[in-house]
Parts: C-alpha cells; structure tokens; sequence
C-alpha cells in the first residue's frame, strides 16, 4: 500500500457557537466541542482510508480558555500515523469572536480511527489503512512520537504493562 | 478606510449530511445547504467587516446534484466587493463520499451581509464597510461584474427601473 | 393531465423562532428562514404534483425587516405555474410577536421544485407534473410572469443567452 | 373585557416527519407530536391572549393511527373557551403522506394555557384573558362542553370532589 | 407469561435544559417535558415488555411549578399494570437547579404503551405483554387502581359509555 | 469544609441512540457519546459542589464495543475525588436494545470539572470545591487512584516533568 501525504486528507472546519451549545453561564460546553472535534477528525480519517471509519479512542484532552457563544470556532485536522487498521488524527481548535478578535488557540487533540468495511455476511471488519507520509519537520516529529502515545493508550486500555513500554518509560528516568 | 485582502477572511465550513437533513429519499434538503451556506457566508463576512453582519439577500441558487447522506460538505466562501454598508460573499459548495471518491462541484451563490452594530439607544445601525482589494484576475472578475449583479438585486427588490440598469442592459442587446 | 387548482396544494407552516436560530443579536438568521421556506414550499409541491419532489432553484431573497426570537412566524405557500416536469412555488413571509403585535410582512421568494420518482433501476428519474389552474387575477398574474421569471432563471444558470429572452428583454427596453 | 372571535386566533402548523421524530420502526414518536401540538395550541392562545402564556395542562390525548417518516403533519388550533386567567385550545392532527395520499385524521386534544405576565418585581403573574366568542353551533357545543372537561381536571389534578362535580356526575347516572 | 418485577423495568433519565427548550421567559415549554416524559416512559414498558412499543395513550398532565433554563431534570418511570397488549407507565418529574437546590416534583403522568413486533408480511402487529407483579403497597395500590384510570381512558376515547364504567361510577355517588 | 459522600450526587442518564446520532453504518458516533458523557459527569460534578462547573479537561477513553440505533444507553456518574478547586468524576457507559437484549458495558471515562462562581466584577473565578469522602472499598481505590491520574494529566497538559510524578514512575519500574 502506498504512503499518503498528510496535506491530501487535511480538513477544516468552521462552527459559530450557538445558545444550546452553551452552559448557563454563555461558554460552549466541552463535550459540544469534542462531538466537532471527533467530526471533523472522523472526516479527515476518512479521506486518508478512503474508506468508512469509526472512532477508537480520544487521548487526553483538556479545555483551557472559554469560548462564548457568538464565537467563531475554527478546527483543524491532519492525519499523524497510521498504524495497520488504524490512524492517529491530530486536530487543533482556534477561537475567535465574530468581529474577528481575540484570535486564540483553546486545545488540541489526538482521535484514533479505525477503518472499516462490511463483509459478505453483513459484518463490519477492519481494513488496511495507507501509511502516512511526513514531509516537513513538524510532520516527522509528530509520526515519530505517535509511538509513544500508542503506547501510552495501551497502557491505559489495560492491553500492555507500563514496564513494556520502552518509549515511554524513558520519559520517566530521572 | 483600508482596503482589505480577500484572502483574510476567507472562510471554510464542512458538514457530513445526517439522516435529518435530507428527504425521504435520502437527499441533501435544499433548505439544508441554504441555511450551511448562509452561515459560512456571514462569517466570511463578519470576519472582513470586523462586526456582525446581517443577511441582505441571496441570489438565485440552482441545486443541480444531488448530495447524499453520509457525503462530506466542503463549502469555501470569499468576499467579493463591498458597496458601503453591505458586502457580497461569494460561495462555493463541493462534496465527496466519505470515502474521498465522486469529488464534485455542486452549486455556488452570492449571499449580501450588512454589517450592523447597535447605537446607544440599542437600536441596531449600519456601518461602514472596509472595501475589498482584489488581487487575481478572478477576483478582479467577480469584482468588476459584483456591479451588474447589484443592479439586478436593486431591480427585482423593485428599487432600480430595467431601463435605468445600464451595466445589466448591455447584455440584453441582440 | 388534468390542469389542478391553486387552492388545492396552498400550505400553511407556522414556526416559532428559538434562542438556536437567532444570532448573536437575537434576529433570525436568514438561512433558517430560507430552510423553513423550502420546506413549506417543498410541502406544496408534493401535495401539486402528488410525488417526491426535489429543490431545483430558488431565486433572489432579501431579508428586509429584522425577526426576533419569541416572534411567531407564518409561511403560506402556493403553486404558481408547472413546466413539464418542474412547478414554480411562490412563498410568503409575515412575521407578529407571541402577543399578535407588530404584524408584518417579512419577505417572499420564488422556489421551483422537480417531480421525481425511482424507476425499475432505482435511478430517481423527472415526472411530469399537472398544469396549474389560475383562477383569479392575481393567480393569472403570477401565472403569466413565471415565464418571464423562468428566462431570468435560465440566463443566470446559464442555459440561455440574454439576447434570447424575448419576454426579459423588453423590461430594459429605454 | 370584549370577547373575540375564535377565527381570529386559530393557527395552522405543518410540519414533515424527519427520522429523528421517529422510532427504530419508523413511525412518529408519540412525544414528538404532544410537543408540536403544544407549540400549535400554545401560538394559538398567544394569539388570542395578546400575552405570553404558559401550559398549565393537556386532557387525555390517545394515538390511533401511525405517522410515518415523511409524512406531512397538518395541525390545527383554535380556542374554545376561557376562564379569568386560562385559555381552553382544541388542537387537531391531520396526516397524509407527501404525494397527498392517504389523507386522515390522526387525533385530537384539549390544551389548557395560563396568560401570563412579569410584574415590576420580575415574577410571573396570571392576567386576564378575553371572553371566547363562539358563533357556529360547533363552536358553541365545544364551548359549553369545557365546563365538563374542566371539572374534570380539577377532579385530576385533586382539586375537586367528584361528588361536587355536577356537569360529570350527570354523565355517569345509568 | 411469567409477571415481572417493576423494578427490573425501572428508567431514570436526566436531562439539562437548554435554551432552545424554553419558551421567551426562560421556562421549559410543556410540550418539551411531554416529549421527554414520553421517551423515558416508552424505554421503561420496552425494558418490561422485551419488545418495541409505541405510544398509546398519555392521561392528563398538569404543570404546576415553572422549570428553568439550566435546571436539572429527573424523570423516574415504572410500569404499574398490563393489559393483554398493552401496558401502563407511570413517570414522575423532578427539578432542581444546577447548584443542587430548590429540589421539586414537578409533576406526574400515565402513559400506556402497546407492545408490538412486524409479522412476517412486514405489518406491525401487537403483541402479548408479561404481567406486572406488585410487591410493595405502593405498587400494588397503583395497580389497582389502573382499572379505574383504562375505565376513563375508554370513556374518554368514545369506546365505553360512562354508565358502563363499575370503577369510575362509584366516585361519583355522593 | 465538610466531605460529602459520593452516592448524594450519582448522576443517572439514560438516552436512546438516534438516526442522527448515528454514522452511515448505523453506529453511535464517538463524539456523541463524549457529548452525553460530559452532561452527565457536568451535573454531577454540579451536585458535589452546589455550584457551576465548567469541563476541565477528559481522560483516555476508547469506544470499544458498538452501539446502534434504537440502543437505550444508561450512563451512570460519580464523582471520586476533589482537589482544591476540581473535582473528577467517573462514568461508566451501558447499552442494551431496546428490547433489554445484548446488555453491555461500552466503556467508562474520568472527566474533570472546575466549580466556578461569578464575581461582582461579572468575572468567571475558580471556587473551592467540599472534600469527597469514599466510603465503600471500590469509592477507597478510585480516590487514591485519583493522585495519579491526576500526575499523568498534568504531564500530558506540560505542567509537570514525567521525572517529578513519583506516583506514575513507580509504575514503568521493571
């Protein structure tokens, strides 16, 4: 299978913050902005599978500058790696108020998909997803720690002891 | 006032089509695509004129292929020409299936904002608009031929007589 | 086909605009407006032609006079004139405050819709759809117009050349 | 106070079934039609109350006949009768499918709505409602038939013995 | 059939109110709280029924206590009685707001679901529907008292006359 | 400030999956359930502190098991430990069919949330939050376990050196 370039699945997407999409007190509410962001990582899966994909995990994720409603969210979604049947997506949010102020990044966040299809019976099976193909600097440092959040998720899904992660565990010597 | 680059506020918005947008034959519902393409336009819009805008109009909109569910929405909108409290957004809309494949031109519009602010009194006002500064030779295009599109707007709205359109009468001579 | 009368496909929707479809300054935003109208439009289509029908155009909107939140809105939709297998829809906008106050109408739009139906093939496929029957003068009126309003649709799609529509040309006519 | 007319208030609401308004089967929730019935009947004693109103009730309401996706809701609300602070509204439901066959009455209910008011303290207050004018002999039995529905639902709601319930009791003597 | 327990079949749904669930003076429109009630009631008589449902029939609700805009909303459903194919839900509504205070019930209904399955034809048929097995004295008086509530159901429908109805008479003789 | 134990804010929610909830396959989006999982761990999290919260920041979570149309899910929140002005919550996601079939826990997740009170100044501020007091064995493991969770956040936002979460190390030790 031939190596895709990030650029030709890159997706962006543009929401405005809605009353219903806020707490009581006028700040778009983090579980609204993590529906968009695995939206627009979902799409960006998809364009890189070529293929049906559906949401395997979101890693960490922490919500630090409030957006108000009447705000105008920006989201950006690249993929990272892909590892057999499934790709790291890396998004990133930008805010700003309608009038064009107060430009600001507020996360970002790495979603992993998987890339299915349905069988002859009916059943939906993982497929093969491309590689990924780093060009610029910054491509080739996130494709080269993607390992390590990989291993980070299988310590945290229970499926690998924390003593096995060899990439990890060397963040951890003093 | 600084004429502003059209690239500043150029604006892209993606939608994946749900069930509950689309007809019991499973296609996209116009009203659907006005109402996405009306909101990428005025953030365009908002972004370029630096304060909340407010739809004017829109003009004719054909919907010449069909979208389906599940097909991903790529709408990209660009200011064109402002006329001093309004600015025109031209838009486009594209989709594609999920998969990546049947990539497709759908339709375009040219919707018109009014940028608006509130007075003291709390009464809603016109503003001044910056003027767009067209560098390409198609933004050149759109914004010579913004004129002619004005007029016709000023005509069916029944605020221009026909005979008194002279940029839109020229192309009615045999 | 049996020509139909207007009265029989008039359809009536009443909607009252939400906090989530008002921006930031509590007006309606247009988009919404232009999804309600389709519908109601769509709705009178299919009760003309007695099949599915899909959005084909709809020409030049604007949105005059400001709707709020809490307004209660009223659309009335009526067929104006079938071609062959397209009907043109006329819809009316008035809007009044909860209380009945502040009656008013807000705009009103052209929307032309085709009849279809899925052959053998599954392939959705255009229908004939009965003439409409005008009966009064303002019926007769709107009846007579829509060619005119059909050459305009056509220049702007493209499909017809200025010089070619005898019935617009002579509204420049000095 | 001057009694109205029930013409002057009644509100007619069209609505399309989405798949969203609908159960795994594919027909109407019962809840999604109780909330646009409420919307209906709520516009409707607006109209009549020149007041913000809010539901104090809804009778008995049963669901014969399945709606399905796609179909097209008709309903229509007038009132039937007040009492000093609350408006009777008689909302009835009306299906048919979009290609305007099998047209049928769906069922019916009895909203009770409170007109209502802020106070300078900001508290919400009941006002006042016109008289209900009834004219044609449908009008009139619905209109007398409300003190029976109404002594009922203070039965319900506790309020009422219903041995003290002379309109109903009558109704029960073998 | 075997009957079953009411508290294998009980549903708790919380929910936050939005803006767009409000009328314009920030309370939960009746209708809104119908539809809940209606969606938690019909998940409880499917856990109890082992089988779609749909909605029969809601008794009369009344709405005493005004909810606001961000309160917090429990709604408890048991079943309490069957019927051969249908059976009887009853919900109770509670609120506070977000901060935990101002606890209340709000108010409480009947539902009745039919329980139902397509035949091999496709046509939706009823289906028998388990017992209900009362073990408190709660439980056991509300079931008994369900005969009195389908006596003026059946009334209310037109399907029973009133001096037929043994249960319902008896609270009428002074 | 006084502990409060964790069962006075468990926090149940139950939701039926919709068509619009659902990818073109038919499976609850990932994104949607986040979505339910914030408002669910929000109102509990609001019941510990009788105060507003805002999302702070979420935890790993992976999506294992599918979950379909007309699934009912039941999401149930605790919270498990308080620091200073945060207090994490725990929610565990089950599904089942709506006919009370292939019941399955989908999977849990640990979200953080910060209680926040306005100032006279009309400014957002951080409050402090009561203590949470475990009770049972399992509330005891979930509390201590809280302290490193919450070592591993604070690395992962950059805000501690992996060689200074003694907690976390511990665990890479071969």
């Amino acid at each position: 299978m031939e190596a895709k370039k990030i650029s030709d699945s890159e997706t962006v997407m543009t929401q405005m913050v809605m009353p219903n999409d806020a707490n009581p007190m006028g700040n778009l509410m983090g579980g609204n902005l993590l529906r968009w962001m695995d939206i627009v990582s979902g799409i960006c899966a998809g364009k890189h599978t070529n293929a049906d994909v559906v949401t395997a995990s979101v890693d960490y994720v922490s919500f630090s500058r409030p957006i108000n409603i009447g705000d105008v969210i920006t989201m950006n979604a690249t993929v990272t790696r892909a590892f057999n049947t499934s790709v790291e997506v890396f998004v990133e949010v930008f805010a700003a108020d309608i009038k064009g102020g107060n430009n600001r990044k507020c996360n970002d966040a790495y979603f992993t998909f998987v890339g299915v299809q349905k069988n002859e019976a009916g059943e939906i099976k993982p497929i093969r997803i491309p590689p990924v193909l780093p060009l610029t600097g910054d491509e080739q440092a996130k494709y080269d720690a993607a390992l390590r959040r990989r291993e980070l998720r299988l310590i945290l899904a229970g499926r690998m002891k924390p003593a096995d992660a060899d990439n990890l565990r060397a963040l951890f010597d003093k």
